[in-house]
Protein backbone atom coordinates (compact mmCIF):
# COMPACT_ATOMS: atom_id res chain seq x y z
CA UNK A 1 0.00 0.00 0.00
CA UNK A 2 0.79 3.81 -0.66
CA UNK A 3 0.58 6.52 2.02
CA UNK A 4 -1.08 9.15 0.96
CA UNK A 5 1.83 11.45 1.77
CA UNK A 6 3.98 9.14 -0.97
CA UNK A 7 1.31 9.78 -3.47
CA UNK A 8 0.58 13.56 -2.70
CA UNK A 9 4.97 13.99 -2.96
CA UNK A 10 4.87 11.87 -6.01
CA UNK A 11 2.31 13.88 -7.94
CA UNK A 12 4.01 17.23 -6.58
CA UNK A 13 7.29 16.24 -8.39
CA UNK A 14 5.02 17.03 -11.60
CA UNK A 15 6.21 20.62 -10.64
CA UNK A 16 9.50 22.12 -11.19
CA UNK A 17 9.63 24.10 -7.43
CA UNK A 18 8.84 20.89 -6.04
CA UNK A 19 11.50 18.82 -7.82
CA UNK A 20 14.36 20.96 -6.83
CA UNK A 21 12.64 20.89 -3.26
CA UNK A 22 13.03 17.79 -2.55
CA UNK A 23 15.78 16.66 -5.50
CA UNK A 24 13.82 14.20 -6.67
CA UNK A 25 11.97 13.38 -10.11
CA UNK A 26 9.68 10.92 -12.04
CA UNK A 27 10.40 8.47 -14.81
CA UNK A 28 7.73 6.56 -16.46
CA UNK A 29 8.13 3.75 -18.65
CA UNK A 30 10.03 0.85 -18.72
CA UNK A 31 13.12 1.36 -20.85
CA UNK A 32 13.77 4.88 -19.50
CA UNK A 33 13.42 3.05 -15.81
CA UNK A 34 15.78 0.12 -16.63
CA UNK A 35 18.37 2.19 -18.46
CA UNK A 36 18.76 4.90 -15.07
CA UNK A 37 18.53 2.03 -13.10
CA UNK A 38 21.63 0.97 -14.86
CA UNK A 39 23.25 4.56 -14.98
CA UNK A 40 24.99 6.70 -12.05
CA UNK A 41 21.76 8.25 -10.85
CA UNK A 42 20.10 6.71 -7.45
CA UNK A 43 16.76 5.46 -7.10
CA UNK A 44 14.51 6.32 -4.39
CA UNK A 45 11.77 4.22 -4.90
CA UNK A 46 10.31 2.57 -7.84
CA UNK A 47 6.70 1.39 -7.70
CA UNK A 48 5.05 -1.88 -10.17
CA UNK A 49 2.19 -3.17 -10.51
CA UNK A 50 3.86 -6.64 -11.70
CA UNK A 51 7.33 -7.78 -10.71
CA UNK A 52 7.12 -10.65 -13.15
CA UNK A 53 7.40 -7.90 -16.21
CA UNK A 54 10.00 -6.06 -14.87
CA UNK A 55 14.00 -8.31 -14.10
CA UNK A 56 15.55 -5.34 -12.43
CA UNK A 57 17.14 -6.02 -9.16
CA UNK A 58 16.43 -3.01 -6.86
CA UNK A 59 16.53 -2.35 -3.17
CA UNK A 60 13.53 -0.06 -3.55
CA UNK A 61 11.31 -1.76 -5.58
CA UNK A 62 7.32 -1.73 -4.11
CA UNK A 63 4.55 -3.72 -5.53
CA UNK A 64 1.49 -1.76 -5.77
CA UNK A 65 -2.09 -2.28 -7.13
CA UNK A 66 -2.82 -0.54 -10.66
CA UNK A 67 -5.05 1.87 -9.45
CA UNK A 68 -2.36 3.15 -7.12
CA UNK A 69 -0.21 3.44 -9.86
CA UNK A 70 -2.56 5.28 -11.45
CA UNK A 71 -3.02 7.98 -8.86
CA UNK A 72 1.05 8.74 -8.91
CA UNK A 73 1.42 8.92 -12.69
CA UNK A 74 1.29 11.42 -15.01
CA UNK A 75 -0.03 9.47 -18.19
CA UNK A 76 -3.49 9.31 -19.38
CA UNK A 77 -2.73 5.34 -18.90
CA UNK A 78 0.20 4.44 -16.87
CA UNK A 79 2.12 1.69 -18.18
CA UNK A 80 3.38 -0.16 -15.16
CA UNK A 81 6.02 0.79 -13.46
CA UNK A 82 6.95 4.45 -12.18
CA UNK A 83 10.55 5.33 -10.43
CA UNK A 84 11.77 8.34 -8.71
CA UNK A 85 14.98 9.05 -8.67
CA UNK A 86 17.15 11.66 -6.85
CA UNK A 87 18.28 14.25 -9.10
CA UNK A 88 21.85 14.28 -10.67
CA UNK A 89 24.00 16.99 -8.68
CA UNK A 90 25.52 19.34 -11.45
CA UNK A 91 29.59 18.96 -11.99
CA UNK A 92 31.92 21.81 -12.79
CA UNK A 93 32.11 22.51 -16.30
CA UNK A 94 34.81 21.11 -18.40
CA UNK A 95 36.60 23.50 -21.08
CA UNK A 96 38.82 21.09 -22.53
CA UNK A 97 36.13 20.55 -25.14
CA UNK A 98 33.14 21.76 -27.20
CA UNK A 99 30.63 22.64 -24.50
CA UNK A 100 26.76 23.14 -25.97
CA UNK A 101 24.81 26.46 -24.82
CA UNK A 102 21.19 26.67 -25.27
CA UNK A 103 19.51 29.88 -24.85
CA UNK A 104 15.69 29.80 -24.25
CA UNK A 105 14.77 26.74 -25.58
CA UNK A 106 11.12 26.01 -24.81
CA UNK A 107 10.22 22.39 -26.02
CA UNK A 108 10.52 20.05 -24.08
CA UNK A 109 10.78 17.58 -27.29
CA UNK A 110 13.49 19.65 -28.29
CA UNK A 111 15.47 19.75 -25.32
CA UNK A 112 15.23 15.59 -24.84
CA UNK A 113 16.36 15.60 -28.49
CA UNK A 114 19.41 17.70 -27.65
CA UNK A 115 20.51 15.78 -24.70
CA UNK A 116 20.59 12.69 -26.67
CA UNK A 117 22.23 14.46 -29.29
CA UNK A 118 24.89 15.36 -26.54
CA UNK A 119 25.20 12.21 -25.62
CA UNK A 120 25.80 10.79 -28.98
CA UNK A 121 28.43 13.48 -29.82
CA UNK A 122 30.54 12.84 -26.51
CA UNK A 123 29.77 16.43 -25.49
CA UNK A 124 29.48 15.75 -21.90
CA UNK A 125 29.00 20.13 -20.47
CA UNK A 126 25.51 21.38 -21.50
CA UNK A 127 24.67 24.71 -20.14
CA UNK A 128 21.45 26.42 -20.23
CA UNK A 129 20.23 29.82 -19.26
CA UNK A 130 17.96 29.63 -16.54
CA UNK A 131 14.42 30.03 -19.01
CA UNK A 132 15.08 27.12 -20.95
CA UNK A 133 12.75 23.96 -19.75
CA UNK A 134 13.34 22.19 -16.87
CA UNK A 135 15.71 18.98 -18.01
CA UNK A 136 13.44 16.84 -15.41
CA UNK A 137 10.46 17.80 -16.82
CA UNK A 138 8.60 14.52 -18.15
CA UNK A 139 8.30 15.34 -21.55
CA UNK A 140 11.59 15.77 -21.46
CA UNK A 141 12.98 12.37 -19.63
CA UNK A 142 10.62 10.64 -22.79
CA UNK A 143 12.65 12.11 -25.17
CA UNK A 144 16.01 11.63 -24.28
CA UNK A 145 15.64 8.36 -23.76
CA UNK A 146 18.31 7.68 -20.64
CA UNK A 147 20.58 9.74 -21.98
CA UNK A 148 19.86 12.45 -19.16
CA UNK A 149 22.51 10.04 -16.79
CA UNK A 150 25.34 10.83 -19.18
CA UNK A 151 25.28 14.52 -19.91
CA UNK A 152 26.34 17.06 -17.28
CA UNK A 153 23.74 19.46 -17.67
CA UNK A 154 24.29 22.94 -15.64
CA UNK A 155 21.49 25.82 -15.72
CA UNK A 156 22.97 29.68 -15.22
CA UNK A 157 22.78 33.13 -15.80
CA UNK A 158 24.30 32.81 -19.49
CA UNK A 159 26.02 36.61 -19.30
CA UNK A 160 27.55 35.74 -16.94
CA UNK A 161 28.76 32.11 -17.77
CA UNK A 162 29.99 33.41 -21.45
CA UNK A 163 31.77 36.69 -19.96
CA UNK A 164 34.42 34.54 -18.08
CA UNK A 165 34.98 32.02 -20.39
CA UNK A 166 37.95 31.50 -21.97
CA UNK A 167 36.74 29.64 -25.37
CA UNK A 168 35.86 31.25 -28.94
CA UNK A 169 31.72 31.35 -28.87
CA UNK A 170 30.07 30.32 -32.13
CA UNK A 171 26.40 30.97 -32.44
CA UNK A 172 24.04 29.38 -34.51
CA UNK A 173 22.22 32.38 -36.41
CA UNK A 174 20.08 32.64 -39.85
CA UNK A 175 22.38 34.26 -41.27
CA UNK A 176 25.83 32.84 -39.95
CA UNK A 177 28.65 31.79 -41.93
CA UNK A 178 28.36 28.78 -43.71
CA UNK A 179 29.22 26.15 -41.15
CA UNK A 180 31.25 23.76 -44.05
CA UNK A 181 33.55 26.88 -44.30
CA UNK A 182 33.60 27.98 -41.01
CA UNK A 183 36.82 26.61 -39.46
CA UNK A 184 35.92 25.20 -36.03
CA UNK A 185 38.80 24.91 -33.44
CA UNK A 186 39.62 21.71 -31.05
CA UNK A 187 37.18 23.01 -28.43
CA UNK A 188 34.93 25.71 -27.89
CA UNK A 189 31.00 27.06 -27.24
CA UNK A 190 28.38 26.17 -29.77
CA UNK A 191 25.30 28.56 -28.57
CA UNK A 192 21.48 27.57 -29.82
CA UNK A 193 18.64 29.98 -29.34
CA UNK A 194 15.17 29.96 -28.69
CA UNK A 195 12.85 28.21 -31.39
CA UNK A 196 11.25 31.33 -32.01
CA UNK A 197 13.44 34.30 -31.39
CA UNK A 198 16.89 32.46 -31.87
CA UNK A 199 19.53 33.89 -29.55
CA UNK A 200 18.53 36.53 -27.12
CA UNK A 201 20.51 40.16 -27.50
CA UNK A 202 22.16 39.86 -24.47
CA UNK A 203 23.80 36.42 -25.15
CA UNK A 204 24.21 37.41 -29.25
CA UNK A 205 26.92 39.79 -27.77
CA UNK A 206 28.95 37.17 -26.49
CA UNK A 207 28.74 35.30 -29.54
CA UNK A 208 32.70 35.88 -31.63
CA UNK A 209 31.40 33.90 -34.68
CA UNK A 210 28.11 33.63 -35.89
CA UNK A 211 27.79 30.07 -38.38
CA UNK A 212 24.81 28.68 -40.13
CA UNK A 213 23.59 25.07 -41.67
CA UNK A 214 23.66 26.41 -45.89
CA UNK A 215 20.21 26.12 -47.11
CA UNK A 216 19.97 23.60 -50.76
CA UNK A 217 18.36 25.12 -53.35
CA UNK A 218 15.46 27.18 -53.35
CA UNK A 219 15.61 29.50 -50.41
CA UNK A 220 12.09 29.26 -48.11
CA UNK A 221 11.13 31.13 -45.47
CA UNK A 222 11.60 28.19 -43.10
CA UNK A 223 14.46 27.42 -40.52
CA UNK A 224 15.32 24.63 -39.61
CA UNK A 225 14.43 22.88 -36.39
CA UNK A 226 16.66 23.92 -33.13
CA UNK A 227 16.96 20.16 -32.74
CA UNK A 228 18.20 18.97 -35.99
CA UNK A 229 20.11 22.04 -36.45
CA UNK A 230 21.98 21.09 -33.27
CA UNK A 231 22.43 17.50 -34.83
CA UNK A 232 24.15 18.84 -38.14
CA UNK A 233 26.24 21.29 -36.04
CA UNK A 234 27.27 19.29 -33.59
CA UNK A 235 28.16 16.69 -36.43
CA UNK A 236 30.35 19.28 -38.13
CA UNK A 237 32.26 19.87 -34.97
CA UNK A 238 33.02 16.24 -34.91
CA UNK A 239 33.40 15.37 -38.25
CA UNK A 240 36.61 18.17 -38.72
CA UNK A 241 38.26 16.36 -36.05
CA UNK B 1 -23.47 29.63 -39.92
CA UNK B 2 -21.94 26.65 -40.72
CA UNK B 3 -24.50 23.83 -41.74
CA UNK B 4 -24.20 20.44 -40.05
CA UNK B 5 -23.25 18.32 -43.12
CA UNK B 6 -20.21 20.43 -43.26
CA UNK B 7 -19.12 20.07 -39.73
CA UNK B 8 -19.68 16.53 -40.15
CA UNK B 9 -17.50 16.78 -42.93
CA UNK B 10 -14.63 18.46 -41.44
CA UNK B 11 -14.69 16.25 -38.61
CA UNK B 12 -14.29 13.45 -40.52
CA UNK B 13 -11.59 14.25 -42.12
CA UNK B 14 -9.17 14.08 -38.90
CA UNK B 15 -9.53 10.14 -40.38
CA UNK B 16 -6.79 9.13 -42.79
CA UNK B 17 -9.95 7.22 -44.81
CA UNK B 18 -11.96 10.35 -45.07
CA UNK B 19 -9.20 12.46 -46.42
CA UNK B 20 -8.49 10.43 -49.07
CA UNK B 21 -12.10 9.81 -49.62
CA UNK B 22 -12.79 13.29 -50.41
CA UNK B 23 -8.91 14.24 -51.29
CA UNK B 24 -9.12 16.96 -48.59
CA UNK B 25 -7.60 17.56 -45.34
CA UNK B 26 -7.52 19.89 -42.36
CA UNK B 27 -5.06 22.22 -40.88
CA UNK B 28 -5.21 24.44 -37.43
CA UNK B 29 -3.20 27.66 -36.76
CA UNK B 30 -2.39 30.91 -38.65
CA UNK B 31 1.11 30.69 -39.52
CA UNK B 32 0.62 27.38 -41.34
CA UNK B 33 -2.60 28.58 -42.86
CA UNK B 34 -0.64 31.56 -44.24
CA UNK B 35 1.63 29.18 -45.20
CA UNK B 36 -0.57 27.15 -47.45
CA UNK B 37 -2.72 30.12 -49.10
CA UNK B 38 0.50 31.28 -49.99
CA UNK B 39 1.82 28.07 -51.31
CA UNK B 40 0.29 25.99 -54.72
CA UNK B 41 -2.02 23.75 -52.62
CA UNK B 42 -5.72 24.62 -52.71
CA UNK B 43 -8.10 26.13 -50.72
CA UNK B 44 -11.26 24.46 -50.16
CA UNK B 45 -12.95 26.63 -47.36
CA UNK B 46 -10.92 29.05 -44.39
CA UNK B 47 -12.83 29.46 -40.64
CA UNK B 48 -11.96 32.23 -39.09
CA UNK B 49 -13.71 33.48 -35.81
CA UNK B 50 -12.45 36.79 -36.93
CA UNK B 51 -11.10 38.73 -39.52
CA UNK B 52 -9.26 40.90 -38.20
CA UNK B 53 -6.72 38.81 -37.22
CA UNK B 54 -6.50 37.43 -40.72
CA UNK B 55 -4.99 39.58 -43.33
CA UNK B 56 -4.94 36.80 -46.32
CA UNK B 57 -7.06 37.61 -49.17
CA UNK B 58 -8.90 34.25 -49.87
CA UNK B 59 -12.37 34.05 -52.06
CA UNK B 60 -13.49 30.66 -49.58
CA UNK B 61 -12.95 32.77 -46.19
CA UNK B 62 -15.92 32.32 -43.99
CA UNK B 63 -16.58 34.28 -40.77
CA UNK B 64 -17.66 31.67 -37.92
CA UNK B 65 -18.70 31.65 -34.08
CA UNK B 66 -15.96 30.73 -31.47
CA UNK B 67 -18.03 27.75 -30.64
CA UNK B 68 -18.90 26.50 -34.34
CA UNK B 69 -15.05 26.72 -34.92
CA UNK B 70 -14.19 24.54 -31.48
CA UNK B 71 -16.51 21.91 -33.06
CA UNK B 72 -14.69 21.46 -36.42
CA UNK B 73 -11.53 21.61 -34.32
CA UNK B 74 -9.15 18.71 -33.07
CA UNK B 75 -7.67 21.30 -30.48
CA UNK B 76 -8.13 21.33 -27.03
CA UNK B 77 -8.34 25.09 -27.40
CA UNK B 78 -8.72 26.09 -31.26
CA UNK B 79 -6.84 28.98 -32.55
CA UNK B 80 -9.41 30.59 -34.43
CA UNK B 81 -8.40 29.62 -38.00
CA UNK B 82 -9.08 26.32 -39.55
CA UNK B 83 -8.60 25.73 -43.32
CA UNK B 84 -9.32 22.84 -45.41
CA UNK B 85 -7.45 22.71 -48.32
CA UNK B 86 -7.00 20.01 -51.53
CA UNK B 87 -4.55 17.07 -51.19
CA UNK B 88 -2.10 17.79 -53.82
CA UNK B 89 -1.57 15.08 -56.19
CA UNK B 90 1.21 13.43 -56.01
CA UNK B 91 3.83 14.07 -58.97
CA UNK B 92 6.01 11.19 -60.92
CA UNK B 93 9.16 10.78 -59.01
CA UNK B 94 12.19 12.38 -60.52
CA UNK B 95 15.33 10.46 -60.67
CA UNK B 96 17.63 13.22 -61.30
CA UNK B 97 18.62 13.86 -57.82
CA UNK B 98 18.71 12.00 -54.16
CA UNK B 99 15.53 10.24 -53.35
CA UNK B 100 14.37 9.76 -49.36
CA UNK B 101 12.44 6.78 -48.64
CA UNK B 102 10.49 6.40 -45.31
CA UNK B 103 10.15 2.53 -44.74
CA UNK B 104 7.29 2.39 -41.28
CA UNK B 105 7.99 5.78 -40.17
CA UNK B 106 5.09 5.97 -37.20
CA UNK B 107 5.56 9.21 -35.26
CA UNK B 108 3.64 12.10 -36.52
CA UNK B 109 6.45 14.50 -35.05
CA UNK B 110 9.73 12.85 -36.43
CA UNK B 111 7.61 12.63 -40.24
CA UNK B 112 6.81 16.60 -39.79
CA UNK B 113 10.77 16.87 -39.27
CA UNK B 114 12.23 14.94 -42.11
CA UNK B 115 9.28 16.74 -44.71
CA UNK B 116 10.80 19.98 -43.09
CA UNK B 117 14.76 18.57 -43.64
CA UNK B 118 13.62 17.44 -47.67
CA UNK B 119 12.64 21.37 -47.88
CA UNK B 120 15.61 22.89 -46.69
CA UNK B 121 17.60 20.49 -48.47
CA UNK B 122 15.86 20.37 -51.44
CA UNK B 123 15.27 16.68 -51.41
CA UNK B 124 12.36 16.95 -53.89
CA UNK B 125 10.84 13.03 -53.72
CA UNK B 126 9.86 11.51 -50.55
CA UNK B 127 8.92 8.09 -50.71
CA UNK B 128 7.20 6.26 -48.34
CA UNK B 129 5.81 3.16 -47.21
CA UNK B 130 2.15 2.26 -46.95
CA UNK B 131 2.85 1.44 -43.37
CA UNK B 132 3.94 4.77 -42.50
CA UNK B 133 1.79 7.83 -41.06
CA UNK B 134 -0.24 9.58 -43.12
CA UNK B 135 1.44 13.17 -44.32
CA UNK B 136 -1.91 14.97 -43.76
CA UNK B 137 -2.27 13.75 -39.75
CA UNK B 138 -3.22 16.87 -38.65
CA UNK B 139 0.21 16.68 -35.76
CA UNK B 140 2.40 16.13 -39.00
CA UNK B 141 1.21 19.37 -40.83
CA UNK B 142 1.60 21.27 -37.54
CA UNK B 143 5.35 19.85 -37.64
CA UNK B 144 6.25 20.10 -41.05
CA UNK B 145 5.56 24.08 -41.09
CA UNK B 146 3.97 24.68 -45.06
CA UNK B 147 7.13 22.35 -45.96
CA UNK B 148 4.36 20.09 -47.39
CA UNK B 149 3.89 22.24 -50.27
CA UNK B 150 6.74 21.84 -51.67
CA UNK B 151 8.17 18.04 -51.37
CA UNK B 152 6.52 16.04 -53.72
CA UNK B 153 4.92 12.98 -51.10
CA UNK B 154 4.68 9.39 -52.78
CA UNK B 155 3.05 6.26 -50.49
CA UNK B 156 3.85 2.90 -52.65
CA UNK B 157 5.23 -0.73 -52.45
CA UNK B 158 9.27 -0.24 -51.54
CA UNK B 159 9.83 -2.89 -52.53
CA UNK B 160 8.27 -2.53 -55.97
CA UNK B 161 9.58 0.92 -55.98
CA UNK B 162 12.78 -0.41 -55.04
CA UNK B 163 13.00 -3.48 -57.66
CA UNK B 164 12.82 -1.13 -60.52
CA UNK B 165 15.10 1.71 -59.56
CA UNK B 166 17.84 2.73 -61.71
CA UNK B 167 19.87 4.52 -58.39
CA UNK B 168 21.87 2.55 -55.93
CA UNK B 169 20.06 2.48 -52.53
CA UNK B 170 22.05 3.43 -49.32
CA UNK B 171 20.66 2.05 -46.35
CA UNK B 172 20.79 4.12 -42.83
CA UNK B 173 22.46 0.90 -40.64
CA UNK B 174 23.59 1.30 -36.51
CA UNK B 175 26.18 -0.72 -38.15
CA UNK B 176 26.52 0.87 -41.44
CA UNK B 177 29.79 2.44 -42.75
CA UNK B 178 30.79 5.86 -41.57
CA UNK B 179 29.44 8.35 -43.65
CA UNK B 180 32.32 10.44 -43.23
CA UNK B 181 34.33 7.92 -45.41
CA UNK B 182 31.52 6.85 -47.52
CA UNK B 183 32.04 7.72 -51.32
CA UNK B 184 27.94 9.58 -51.97
CA UNK B 185 27.22 9.62 -55.35
CA UNK B 186 25.23 12.55 -57.20
CA UNK B 187 22.44 10.90 -56.91
CA UNK B 188 21.05 7.81 -54.88
CA UNK B 189 18.03 6.67 -53.06
CA UNK B 190 18.71 7.06 -48.96
CA UNK B 191 16.12 4.96 -46.75
CA UNK B 192 15.35 5.34 -43.30
CA UNK B 193 14.04 2.89 -41.32
CA UNK B 194 11.54 3.11 -38.29
CA UNK B 195 11.97 4.29 -35.34
CA UNK B 196 12.27 0.86 -32.92
CA UNK B 197 13.06 -1.65 -35.57
CA UNK B 198 14.95 -0.31 -38.31
CA UNK B 199 14.53 -1.01 -41.90
CA UNK B 200 12.57 -3.72 -42.49
CA UNK B 201 13.60 -7.32 -44.18
CA UNK B 202 12.01 -6.98 -47.12
CA UNK B 203 13.73 -3.63 -48.09
CA UNK B 204 16.92 -4.45 -46.53
CA UNK B 205 17.28 -6.80 -49.83
CA UNK B 206 17.37 -3.66 -52.14
CA UNK B 207 19.82 -1.54 -49.33
CA UNK B 208 22.94 -1.55 -51.64
CA UNK B 209 25.24 0.27 -49.14
CA UNK B 210 24.72 0.56 -45.42
CA UNK B 211 25.71 3.69 -44.16
CA UNK B 212 25.69 4.81 -40.28
CA UNK B 213 26.52 8.29 -38.12
CA UNK B 214 29.91 7.46 -35.67
CA UNK B 215 29.10 7.37 -32.22
CA UNK B 216 31.46 10.02 -30.51
CA UNK B 217 32.99 8.67 -27.75
CA UNK B 218 32.11 5.83 -25.30
CA UNK B 219 29.88 4.18 -26.80
CA UNK B 220 25.82 3.87 -25.35
CA UNK B 221 23.02 1.54 -26.06
CA UNK B 222 21.25 4.93 -28.04
CA UNK B 223 20.59 5.17 -30.95
CA UNK B 224 19.96 8.70 -32.84
CA UNK B 225 16.12 9.56 -33.46
CA UNK B 226 15.41 9.02 -37.17
CA UNK B 227 14.86 12.80 -37.48
CA UNK B 228 18.07 13.59 -36.19
CA UNK B 229 19.74 10.65 -38.11
CA UNK B 230 17.95 11.89 -41.26
CA UNK B 231 19.32 15.69 -40.63
CA UNK B 232 22.57 14.44 -40.35
CA UNK B 233 22.56 11.89 -43.57
CA UNK B 234 21.27 14.38 -45.47
CA UNK B 235 23.92 17.26 -44.52
CA UNK B 236 26.09 14.91 -45.84
CA UNK B 237 25.16 14.42 -49.10
CA UNK B 238 24.95 17.81 -49.80
CA UNK B 239 28.22 18.93 -48.08
CA UNK B 240 30.04 16.13 -50.22
CA UNK B 241 28.50 18.00 -53.51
Amino acid sequence: MVVKSELKLIKSLQQKKYRNEHGLFVIEGKKALEELLASVILPYKVYVTNTANFNVKCDCLQLVSAKELQQMSALKNSNGVLGVFHILPSEPIGFKDWILVLDGIQDPGNLGTIIRLCDWFGISSLVCSQDTVDCYNPKVLQATMGSIARVNISYTDLSLFLQGNILPVYGSFMNGASVYESELPEKGILVMGNEGNGISDAVTQFCTYGISVPQYGKATTESLNVGTASAILLNEIRRKE
